[in-house]
């Protein structure tokens, strides 16, 4: 009673070994502790080498045994396979191989757990889809181990920069009554239908209701009915018009029906809102954020994430570098929704959807803008008509365009859309009105509007999007570690 | 078209002004400009002075103005009251009260957005309960707006903490057809009840059911009954048994209906988890985050944080930097369950609910054992009964406690709570099986313990008892910007 909890500290990985510039000559003669998962085992007469991966980079270590090595007995019984968990002490030494610099003399070795041979992610290449069905097993490969260490780094700059930047981390709620965007597709959220293990074999009737047969809501836990939010921008408004800029960071959710590689049901959003600023400070803001991620990005190729970008460089999408570099270096494009409709009216290729002023951009508009009109560069389109946009944004002066903006990248289309919010009570109220959006439900929205109302603009970025910018991975269900679509709810 | 974006610039804020060690006395002589909500306006004879609030700190500016300034008639017509927006462009200079050390003498004022007479938030002081009812407006306080930096400052030093121990952030599903706890008590999420605005008035009957009446699971989206998450660490330990360490830091929901200070329906966990890590890797991490945290804080007392801190400290709860110092010096006192209850026996304190081997602690022992036993430390508690923990917490050797732990702050009582989890695959079905909890529905689960099992280790820490810990709020609703709690869901 009353001791020392005794020191935090980091155990080694083997990042730590071989992350460094020259990939661990430096470690050479250092007896170390390396415990992680075998991925490849081969015995040749002397010698036995056990690829082992911690997850901690993309490397493994690359582990030479011989005969006299404490706990060989268990590698020649043939319990050691791969998936198996193992323990392993030894000297780092300079490696024969050309595929790494350094590797481990191998003076003891443990089983740790060992692996059924049901294993399903033998050496043998997988594909992505029977590896969603093993979710809980796929970050255990290159791919998605690279994907999760990318991910995580990408996750952290955006706290880094907006933190940097002034910016106050927000969590907007996650269960709401309102509906941002006022266009339904969300998740009734209830303890009416009783949980987990009942709600299997729960009758209907014994849901509660009304005397006119209607879902009596005020037996529910919230005493209405309650949904999971789209976004989280209308309540970031109400910290932002009080702390000047914030940033949520946080899941949202649509039940939209749409089975493609680019929809999921839930996924992560980044919204940050400013206030006292305009669209042009919107616009600002969203590429000083992406450039300083491409920048991270690029730089990360000479620090942490070299090993996993050169992976989806050579295996997943081939120039993924260079286009990184693109966005981090050139100036991105800017041109108005009207000007960019006449580019695609004018432009020779062939489109599945007609082009016309007041249509809503499609993924194959978007993405021959930013593609071939201009190269590869960022394209960002602004002033769009207000009749395919949210209430919310501000009505521009020629009466038919609202000051929103969406910012479109190579192989994704849309990235980032924000726009300008009405702060105008009286234009605000008007179209909540012409959309049928019943301005009670607003109330406290309206109310910013009331007291004090500034200026103030955001935007939002789907961050499985920004994942699959920055790796290449086409399905968007590989940008994220569990991924949730229709009739899809495992782990 | 193709025009340069322009570069982003954060724009002034007060912080950037009077948040340095001189408090603004370097600025003196600048020409600034100062864009945020009135506080309060005096005038006087011949000058007026307006407190100004931009957010970016609990400092107002003291601007002070004479009828020569510019825009000085809409001050004189009295359309500049509390909770207005205003834009101020004025001289930094020495300030003659003793309140500050600098204030801005107005060339130019602006009005940008009036505030209608009924601004809820006057001088005068309101009560938390009422600023509850206007949580869109509440961050406008003092009180609220200090509790969002620091809340702010906590998550991102969290970040920080994980990310320099090599630590992977992983996002765990949200929905989830899986009950991690085995308790129940969760919200389900369906789309066979339309969505907001035809929900409220939706009959049962149009709930599809099957011919024996049972609700009808393969028409909801997800195919089958599925529920928000009540913790992510089931989904976290898939990651850190490939990856190492892994942390999660994400909304968790409980559907409990107790209308407590103490509890949300909805809140944020930050959960890490530990390969090749036992319980005493697990108190060192858990030590080692909150101390850096208490020093961080104490920390921030000399720099960013300081004023909110002072504030706290003044008006929120007396000594609470003396607290945190506390808990960033001191050794953690660690006592296992058995040793705790037999100093709660012999405890001179009369406690509401008996105290005997078995039981599980309330909140009042928890509190005598930090507060009073052991002087304000905080205190692990390891090694509790197996019948009063969840089922993946790993068998001690007695046959009867599990490797768990809790850890006790003085007011707060269990802030982290954390355990080694059964890795051997027989003692974790043999439990599931006590529990009369399905194996089929934790085969992904059981998967780890087949393929490579390893012993690991985690905690869960729920960040709004970290920010009560931290700032003195004594209602756990006024530590996240919008409370979820029984009948409570607007905004």
């Amino acid at each position: 009673m009353g001791s020392k909890v005794g020191e935090f500290r980091k155990k080694l990985k083997i990042v730590d070994v071989k992350g460094g510039p020259n990939e661990g000559l430096d470690r050479v003669g250092l007896m170390i502790v390396v415990a992680g998962w075998v991925r490849t085992l081969r015995a040749q007469s002397s010698v036995t080498f056990i690829e082992v991966n911690d997850g901690s980079c993309l490397s493994n270590m690359q582990c030479v045994m011989t005969s006299d090595a404490e706990g060989y007995d268990q590698v020649k019984s043939g319990l050691i396979t791969t998936g198996a968990s193992i323990w392993i002490q030894g000297n780092v030494v300079p490696s024969q191989g050309s595929k790494q610099k350094v590797e481990l003399k191998v003076n003891k070795i443990v089983l740790v757990g060992k692996s059924d041979p049901s294993y399903p992610i033998q050496k043998k290449r997988v594909s992505r889809e029977f590896l969603r069905t093993k979710a809980h097993l796929r970050p255990r490969t290159n791919t998605f181990g690279a994907v999760a260490r990318v991910r995580n780094a990408l996750a952290y700059a955006t706290h880094k920069f907006f933190q940097e930047n002034g910016f106050i981390w927000i969590s907007s709620p996650i269960i709401t009554a309102s509906d941002c965007e006022g266009a339904g597709e969300q998740f009734c959220v209830t303890t009416l239908i009783p949980s987990s293990r009942e709600a299997a074999e729960s009758p209907v009737d014994a849901i509660p209701k009304t005397k006119d047969g209607l879902i009596d809501w005020s037996q529910d836990f919230f005493e209405k009915p309650a949904f999971l939010t789209v976004s989280g921008q209308l309540n970031a408004e109400t910290y932002a018009t009080a702390l000047s800029n914030v940033y949520t960071f946080g899941p949202t959710f649509r039940a939209e029906n749409s089975n493609t590689s680019r929809h999921l049901a839930e996924f992560w959003m980044i919204e940050p809102e400013l206030a006292f600023a305009d669209l042009k400070d919107d616009m600002a803001c969203a590429t000083a954020y992406l450039q300083l991620y491409s920048c991270m990005q690029v730089r990360y190729i000479l620090d942490n994430c070299k090993e996993d970008m050169d992976f989806f460089n050579t295996w997943i999408e081939k120039g993924i570098i260079d286009r990184l570099s693109t966005v981090a270096e050139r100036d991105f494009v800017q041109l108005s929704y009207t000007d960019a409709i006449e580019l695609l009216i004018k432009a020779k290729k062939k489109f599945e959807f007609l082009v016309k002023w007041g249509c809503d951009l499609q993924s194959e508009h978007e993405r021959y803008l930013t593609e071939e009109a201009f190269g590869g560069c960022p394209v960002i389109v602004s002033d769009y008509p207000k009749e395919i946009k949210a209430f919310y944004m501000r009505q521009n002066d020629d009466g038919r365009t609202v000051a929103a903006m969406d910012m479109l990248v190579p192989r994704i289309g849309e990235l980032i859309g924000g726009s300008q919010r009405e702060e105008r009570l009286e234009y605000l109220e008007g179209r909540l009105d012409e959309l049928k959006l019943n301005r009670d439900s607003y109330w406290w929205y309206l109310d910013l509007r009331h007291y004090g109302s500034v200026p103030h603009a955001g935007f939002g970025l789907g961050f499985e999007r920004l994942v699959q910018f920055a790796t290449g991975v086409e399905n968007i269900r590989d940008a994220i570690p569990f991924p949730r679509t229709p009739g899809s709810v495992e782990f």
